[in-house]
């Protein structure tokens, strides 16, 4: 089973962008960890951009069997993603790091979570592990 | 470790409520598959109430370690749980059985969200189960 | 045929309360009235309630053919009532005394009305003599 | 006792007119039947218009002691029925055919509801006869 | 193959109204150039008032293949029109001279577009044009 | 100078209407009077209709010097008006006879005050008369 | 009868103040011909401030039978004013130079003329004749 | 004289829960100080509860003189303690210990406030000293 | 201990004032017995203005401990007074005679509150003399 | 004449995303026909971008005599794009397959609309070729 | 060149008022040191109110060449400044010590800034020093 | 000191976009000028891109000890930039040509004003050379 983890913008910068909120610990150093405790099970792509558009065409051509997406600030601006979502025939779950809820209104309202199979918050990097798990479970 | 799994108003009716959305499978089923998978990991109390009192008093006296909770509609219209959660010291998930945010405008509010520790939204009664595992990541 | 009619909270206190908007005459003094004028059409079962989840738990066990539903102010509070109503087979007449149309903004949003089968409001209590009527033209 | 019914726009189209929403009888078939229904007791004549003017100019001018008013999608827009109804003396019943708090937003504002003795929705054609049921108990 | 165009309130004073907006010919000037355009494919039928009354008995009557429907003001607060395309069965397209979306708020919202075919605006007299090439198109 | 009186909906029924709103002395005892104070300096026509198509054929048609417009219900509603009045070159006052800003909020909002020349409101009968005075001191 | 003409803020830059909107001719100028049309029928008093609280003081301490107010800006934000001419028992009538309505939606909403007797906007300084005429009128 | 103080949900955890906002003090240990101070004057009565429903049996079934009611978060979200209050005739006074005003927006508006004889809110577990004095005077 | 009672917009005018809402008894009789009544525990100034900048300068130099406000209307409108209390170090108590969240909506906002230390509402002329004692008590 | 087709994001996907929407033939196929109804009248050039800042660079580029412009989900949210237009001099006409107006309401807001020359909706890929001939018309 | 610096309500308090927002430097401290800086260059007046009319005197009045404006919480609330900049003509800038956009929402809306030559906001006492420098600029 | 000068969407069509609300002169032609005002003051680095994502890598990836944005349209509708300057740690002054407060309701609302250091809007092309300034002196 092959999951494609897509990351949008400033998730390249995770540990070093806010901690307070995003925590301390880069992705990059995350990842072999995440992908250890799924070996065997599932296999594990990562991309990540800045640009609403790369990540519109990286979901066009992804030939994962699902994807695991947290679209940073794009959640709640890009109707072009969400658009993208309902088109594609992979299942996308929505991850976000932080509690969207309790931050700033703008961020309680998700364009994408209607297409997404389903969403998980605030649980920090956990939440990157959640998905994978949701999308394994689901595929039984 | 002890996790207390609440359910909110007509969610004793699963399995026999519009299936069509929350599936045809009641909790009473569910659950010892749910405890099965975690023996070992964690203790599963379980308590449902159509009254958000109940769900109050609930909470104020649970000895639980972490509870996973879906409040049904109560997530939308209850700020007195809302204000019970952060009264209280035990972590709590906020979980759905529907994606909640591909539903009808009411249900796009969770006034409970901001004070739970994350949510879980959209997997069916595997919501429960990734809030389980969600609890004990965080422990760890 | 079996009918329910469900009072919600402070309808306990008709006849007394705010006589301007609700009248001066009970609700016990009104049931026998009501029931002899449906006596061999359907037989009228009653029951009031100040509690939300009461009402929920009244619904969802009920084996009536068909309720009047009286939900007092839950009606513009409560998505827990509207989601059971919802999630049982038993057709629910909505029914208010007063115009609650020519009252208070809040008065003007029914959360349980998408889920009713219809309302009857303004008509002092022969609104519930007409939504008893209904359940019955209904059933034919 | 004489009761006007007075049908609004489109509902001269009964039967032929999204019969999904609004049954597939039409209005001349039902009339006979109702009138049958109420024989000796009211006296029921019937008009209809698509013109909002027309509406008023029959509001106007009814020597009937009670009126039943589906002004259709005047509902929701007509200031000046409203002011109408306000103006005359006779009182006026707002009735549906279709549950109008289930359908779109722009039909879940009444502008007539305010003036209007009581409103009775849902029902489909039995709106009708609840609502000449309605004046009669009035009169009493 | 017969389309009937159908104009709303003010437009028979094209020409002489607001000619900044509306452009300095009449329809009953462009008519002719409009029918000789389409000679041979299309049978046009012309119609205007200023009663959305009459709009709605037009509409309910006409035995048209297709109508071009410019309702003008009522555009904007007809629901009674938009029921009453709902209710018949041949398609309507909606047109505007000017470019109603760069005019005031009130013109942004169209009540009819929801239940018409499609939406042509902002192109002159040459939005009439276009509609009837539509109608034709769409009947291949 | 040719002055035309217009009033819309339910303006038939002065004297009989909401008398504590709108006075209980009917228009056509009025008009002798205005008539009578304004003799030699002003003519004045007077219409009246319920229907917003014949007021928008009326201003169409009128050769007045100036149009002095009471459009009742059809003032917070009538986009259609509005829009006659900006295409017709006779300048038009708005009246009310009662205050409208002190009434309910759907009667604060004038969709034909941008388009006319001024707003004279809550004055009762009075307001038509300097309503006149307002047209004659405009001509100088 | 004494009239007390009360002008807000920046109304004694009339003349001077965006010509295009408020004409080119200042008060001081024009109070004069005002004062001579009702000779003998009525005193003109006059008074400016750009100070709210002084227009409250004016209104507290005047011994005029009617006031004329031009609240200027603050017609649209002072609710003091307002409750000051709720509180007086000299009745007030409300003027504009400009048509308020056809301006920016700020200037839409007065919170004094719910309080007072009547307005009159749009006319020009015709706007102050008129309102003298409507004070003299109302005493008859 | 006899005072009933009422507390709604979550005010049994006070002096454990959110200190920062409600103080470190239990009502347990507080209500001791309270009766003493107003020894002689009032006789003070003391109920708790987090269900909503049996906050309006309480209120319906108190003999007390007044009532003191903090509804705690009912007080925005409860219409039907609000229907209560005005249905009951003892007169009850809203108090909060926080300032609700400085907090969320959602605790800006109450529902009960419009039935309430008087409000007092922010001064700590003064708030209910105020209220009792307030219940005293009121009755002089 | 020396408290200042500083009374805004038309405040002066209290007992001829609209005694419906506000009493029929002016401050300057209610001041001798509320200074009498906290006699030997507080020093109580007075001061009232209807000018907006006149309220800041007090509040600015005001050398009392703490300050009583009933900023009238200027509480719904006036965020430079709020600047003004979250400026300077003496803490102010929010009063109102009447109950202000029973009044219109515009009187429901208060931009003062969120600075204040507390609020006192709807207790006619008593509620200064909570507002005192409530001062007293914050002191202890 | 040279026209450009510009597509914007996920409308590389046609045919085979959301068929119900969007119908089952792809671009690629429609374009030759496209070219073959207009050899000889027009030139056009296609381009599709799913990046908002390759659309912008496109349009500053071209050198087209008219541009056709289905914006996809950018039209709803692109105030760049908006202004892209207004800067450069080439016409742009709005195209869209679906009747946004009849889908989510997030859809029925079009930040490009008021800068462009026109717009086409609803019309299936039919909409394209309209908006071809509306470029030709427009330029005679 | 002479340059007004005119500062609005609790400015004067600078140095000692909320110093975390606002900066622990009074502006008498700051003025001399600014006029160094332009000496040569610009005549620095400087003048302070908390009087809404105040302020509107001195611009009526001045005759500089620019005005530097800081009108403090006037900024959010009054149109009649904001009228009397657009009645007078010497440009004004707008300037703030804090970042408004980074504060409560009441802030977020400048009423003065549309008829203001521009605006400087977050940059603390130097955006005194930079609105000098835009005024000598533009005159340029 | 390096500063980076970082332009928006459509900036590079400067000299030939809207030039009433623009101006006439090139970015290309002002920048040496700005270079030459500041030089041995200040490094002064410049980019443009029309894409949100290209202006997110460029502020991820500068070296720049101060960044002056105009982020054009984006600047009301990307989240994504806000958050990368939350993100990074160089200050960001925001810079506008036009006075956008004096523009359509969309630009009255800045996402990333909240997250920057200040703003400075108005002025043309002196916005940069203040905003260079403000950059310098804050940095002393």
């Amino acid at each position: 089973m092959k999951i494609l983890i897509l990351n949008g913008p400033n998730l390249n910068m995770l540990g070093r962008r806010e901690p307070g909120i995003y925590g301390s610990r880069s992705f990059d150093d995350f990842l072999p960890e995440l992908r250890a405790r799924f070996a065997g099970r599932a296999d594990i792509e990562y991309a990540q951009s800045n640009h609403e558009g790369a990540i519109i065409d990286t979901l066009q051509l992804t030939d994962a069997d699902a994807v695991v997406l947290n679209a940073g600030a794009y959640t709640h601006t890009s109707l072009a993603i969400a658009d993208c979502i309902a088109a594609i025939k992979v299942p996308v779950t929505e991850v976000h790091i932080s509690n969207v809820m309790a931050r700033e209104p703008i961020r309680h309202t998700s364009l994408i979570a209607p297409v997404c199979r389903g969403t998980i918050a605030g649980f920090g990097l956990h939440s990157y592990t959640l998905a994978v798990e949701a999308a394994i479970l689901a595929c039984k």
